[in-house]
């Protein structure tokens, strides 16, 4: 893309014969199409394909990877324009937002946000001086004149990414009103949606009651009873499919699943219905609807995704102040060889099923994930996630699977990103990681260069088109 | 051995100063004769000398090292050649599963089968060529020619592997008449059993009562009463050593150890010979049977070895179909500073004893394994095990716990395998990862190379020969 | 200092480039004043300034680091000088001990012990010769003769370490004389109280009642209720800030966080006063003091500290015999996300108060502390800790904390020991590692040489002096 001043070996190892590999290999897929099964840009935007409104707009306010670390030092969210639920003011001078964002652009060396937004700087807007407080105005300016140029809108850079394909998140009521307007138009981008049917299954939050009646609507069927429950969830899914969908995804703190008795299931819904659900009647539905998903995705063939041991807004005062998704969700201790044991009997031995999981408890990886995707066909194992989706993360996640679960057990690279400009400076780490991880393997004699070669097209594009039935 | 198309720098790191002294310190003990104090080997094979039947039955059919990356590709066990349980027909070409194997080799890229592998063809057979779809029935053709030599008999091959000694692991009723074949052959070859009590101590399972007969008849003692029961085991251990045993292991879900009173045992054991004992009753029984086996070693000078943490035979679907030993165990999360804490009370002051504690769970050893066997005299840790037994995992072992634990509490490399043709594969790949470990201290100027060289031959040698008394 | 045999580039990487770019980052800081903000120095030794008595009070007997390895390795602890409970006899003659010493140094190869013994016969006592069962004899000679010059006193070393700040840890009840001593006399040495409340926190032990009483004294209040016991505290706290405290520090097994109400307080309280307390009163009081503490610090700016998860004393026979602090104590599994969230709910955005936590579990770095850390303002992340205070350990823990919570929300190096010559061996070997961590970073092109510069100075001397208030 852009003029960049980023070195051509960065994030490869010093060493001269691995960094000769491991750029010979990266140099295989550099400019392979961006496959994107699974994050959570907006589809809005590319369905109005409106310029994005201002650096900072597009850059901070919205990306909970980047306030969180100012966050961290004491830099209020108000002082960054992170807007409040109840609409209390904050600072709405974008210019004195970025001016604090540069001042404090050092917090971001050695972390996975600074070597994004390098590349955002770089390559995507072709910035060629590091950002810092003396010319901050000057970026400023020179981005928003970029901005407003017909180059730089959300249509154009999705095909400037050289994006193949897009997959959004969006909730089990969704009408997918953007998905339509994008396949209506005549653009010919390709983005889908992925069936997500979190706020309808979790019983136990203040807004499940309305996520019911959406879903009723969405699905044309009255929810009085868990089967209508379960027949909207299958009307969804088959409306989500017709729209593109090749995957669902569903976040649990636990990933505890156990099916349970028709009476029970209709027990514990009734219960939720008359908003008398318990705690425990909460656990047990999801640990059964995990079951469910199993078994619809057997049957409609979906892809199912499970993203488990995140505690969700673990700071109550800027959950209430600012809403979710405000960097304070935080990884538990997460328990997969008994926890999985009950959906893997039932279902990992189907080659109907591809189940892959996702972890933010790095122990996990060798211990349970590895051992489990190395033996049960249906179990594929997710890119390493979110907090571990970095340099050092990425490479831990490979060392600490692929010698038990070999390379064709995972899946390949997810953005699973909101930022949508972030998503070429994400892709393109994890091809470097990769090729930097294969090289080391190749100047071992661990494998031949005529394998890594294969293994870095695989990691990069095969795996995640076959993973995801794309 | 043979003629070799692997590179004799493998598997240490690029860096031409790591590189230069990992290959001198590998040179230290490359032919040093390969001691094997914990392993699967069936002792039959040694007994009867017998030319191994095919390339398939040797390699494939038997290890489910192998097996399980297929499987969990999509590819049936019954396609494989794996027998079942209740005789239902399963493949009998043997060239056709080779074939199979060979087209899908590749899944072996960067995992420990792909380097055992790799070593067996290439060093243990003088084949030349990597194995794929094209070469794969010259391959089977120039193995099968082989095998039916006397230079691949498996006493001759046991000489040619250097093996100076060979423990098995067998079950507490054995009778070790292939031991005692072997003692009272012509051969020198020296293949000792170990003592393992796990189907006579474990209560909760089908085979206890059958095992229970079984241990009664070898030891001619009527199991009446826990008494008798202890009286039994005390027998067999005493046998085992007539035999050759230096040591005993106990493979158990929890490390947990706890002392029962008398009249506790007694009660539990009676429960269980009447098939009434609880899945609590089992769980004390075992706790309890660590702490006597923990006597019983201070007594009688056998080394006690402990393997916690796997969850057997996961999937029960493989395990109704093909028995146990499938591929479908799965590591579990495992706690040792609470669990261990009674048995090293009572014992681990005690010189007399040597307990080496093997671990699935990696997040143990820098937190509990190795303070725990930096501190008390008699605790020692097994090498990386299992899953772990690898370039990176044992390089991890080696990293998190000799700066706790320094190198003098660890107990040199057991092989653990059921392959016999696997096992120089095996000790030569950890000869290469403890070098290059060693190596990089080295060049980091942490130890001084004579230091080195005297701690590659404890890690090869004297530390395991120490250890396991022999 | 001294003339050395260690070799200039030790512990940096043998890749030419990592390894120049480590040397000249290391430069920048080698000879920076060192801040000791976290430690166990006793500070008798500079008030009274006396010359240690020998080699073996110096180096071997007091140090649990050292004389655990021998313990571990069979060689009892009477016969190493270590003083019993009882005033049972042991080994008195220093030299005997001291060859015993020399003769199982090895044990101590590739241990951060090594390392640090390394530096203090190199650097602090310019002894050129590796200790050997030769040479022993000669080098306990020299360094006796070093010992009884003026040069060797300990405030002459404190001013030729180039300390700047040393904190000790004291208990609460302590009324801080030598500290007194030392603020009194002509030395200009800054020697600081740190509050550790751990004593008359813990309702559990047989001491509590006695260090009640004393506490009780030092602040002259009669404690009779749990009122007054936390003005008592409160009290203690100002006294120790007037002597030039800037931190509290409490280690617990558990990092439980919990605010009790006014009554059950006041019950456990009376409870423990009794002496009928039980250990869930004595967890639940603990909990409560943790918020308790944190609302002090909010109110008078001591730093809070929190060091959980040692199970203290595993070896019962060694606690009786040997008394605490002899090398048994041993990590814990221990869990932050949920443990922490009442705490840092209630004060974690309080930018007033700054909470640094420690962890001797190596997972919750990269899954629990660096999330939590990386977005509360209040909490920051406390240094390597104890067991991984080592090249590995540090290593790994810059590697899985800093992609998350960047480098500001660390602290700097914490030495953490008591013994008093090891302080500037710990220092530079933690001022290599950070340095290397660096040289890597930049050598990948992830950080900026002159921003790896300005980091490797936060990290020796920046970050200590902020979050610590010095």
């Amino acid at each position: 893309m852009g003029k960049s001043n980023l070195n051509p070996y960065r994030f490869f190892d010093a060493d001269p014969t691995i960094r000769k590999i491991a750029n010979e290999l990266y140099l295989e897929v550099k400019d392979s199409p961006i496959v994107s099964p699974h994050g959570h840009v907006d589809p809005q935007i590319l369905a109005e394909n409106s310029p994005f409104p201002d650096p900072t707009e597009l850059i901070l306010i919205p990306d909970h990877y980047v306030f969180r670390m100012f966050y961290s030092q004491g830099i209020s969210m108000e002082s960054l324009g992170v807007p409040t639920v109840d609409g209390a003011p904050v600072e709405t001078d974008h210019r004195k937002i970025w001016q604090k964002f540069a001042d404090n652009y050092y917090l971001f060396d050695a972390t996975p946000t600074g070597a994004w937004l390098a590349y955002e700087f770089g390559e995507v807007f072709a910035i060629e001086e590091k950002l810092n407080s003396r010319n901050a105005m000057n970026i400023y300016n020179e981005l928003q004149e970029k901005l407003k140029s017909s180059e730089f809108l959300p249509r154009t850079l999705f095909e400037k990414f050289n994006i193949e394909v897009l997959s959004t998140t969006d909730a089990a009521p969704d009408t997918l009103g953007f998905h339509k307007q994008i396949i209506s138009s005549d653009w010919e981008g390709k983005v889908i949606p992925c069936f997500r049917p979190d706020m309808v299954v979790n019983i136990s939050t203040s807004v499940w009651r309305s996520a019911i009646d959406d879903l009723s609507r969405a699905a044309d069927i009255e929810i009085d009873s868990y089967k209508n429950f379960i027949q909207a969830i299958e009307n969804r899914r088959e409306y989500f499919k017709v729209m593109g969908a090749v995957s669902t995804d569903q976040g649990v703190t636990s990933p505890y699943t156990h099916q349970l008795s028709e009476t029970e299931t209709e027990n514990i819904f009734n219960r939720a219905l008359q908003g008398t659900a318990t705690d425990e009647d909460a656990a047990l539905f999801t640990a059964h609807m995990l079951m469910e998903m199993a078994r619809m995705s057997v049957e409609d063939g979906l892809v199912m995704q499970i993203h488990p041991g995140s505690f969700r807004n673990h700071n109550d005062y800027v959950f209430k102040k600012f809403g979710p998704d405000k960097g304070c969700d935080i990884p538990l201790d997460t328990e997969y060889t008994k926890n999985l044991h009950e959906i893997l009997n039932k279902y990992g031995n189907d080659l109907r099923l591809t189940l892959i999981v996702f972890t933010l408890d790095e122990t996990s990886y060798s211990r349970e994930l590895a051992p489990l995707a190395g033996h049960y066909p249906a179990m594929k194992l997710g890119p390493a996630w979110w907090f571990h989706d970095s340099i050092e993360g990425m490479t831990r996640f490979r060392e600490h699977v692929t010698e038990t679960a070999g390379i064709y057990n995972t899946v390949g690279f997810n953005d699973d990103t909101r930022a949508f400009a972030s998503i070429p400076a994400r892709h393109d780490l994890s091809r470097r990681v990769d090729a930097n991880f294969l090289a080391r393997k190749v100047s071992r004699h661990i494998i031949d260069p005529d394998d890594a070669r294969r293994l870095i097209r695989a990691l990069t594009y095969d795996l995640v088109k076959k993973a995801y039935k794309l």
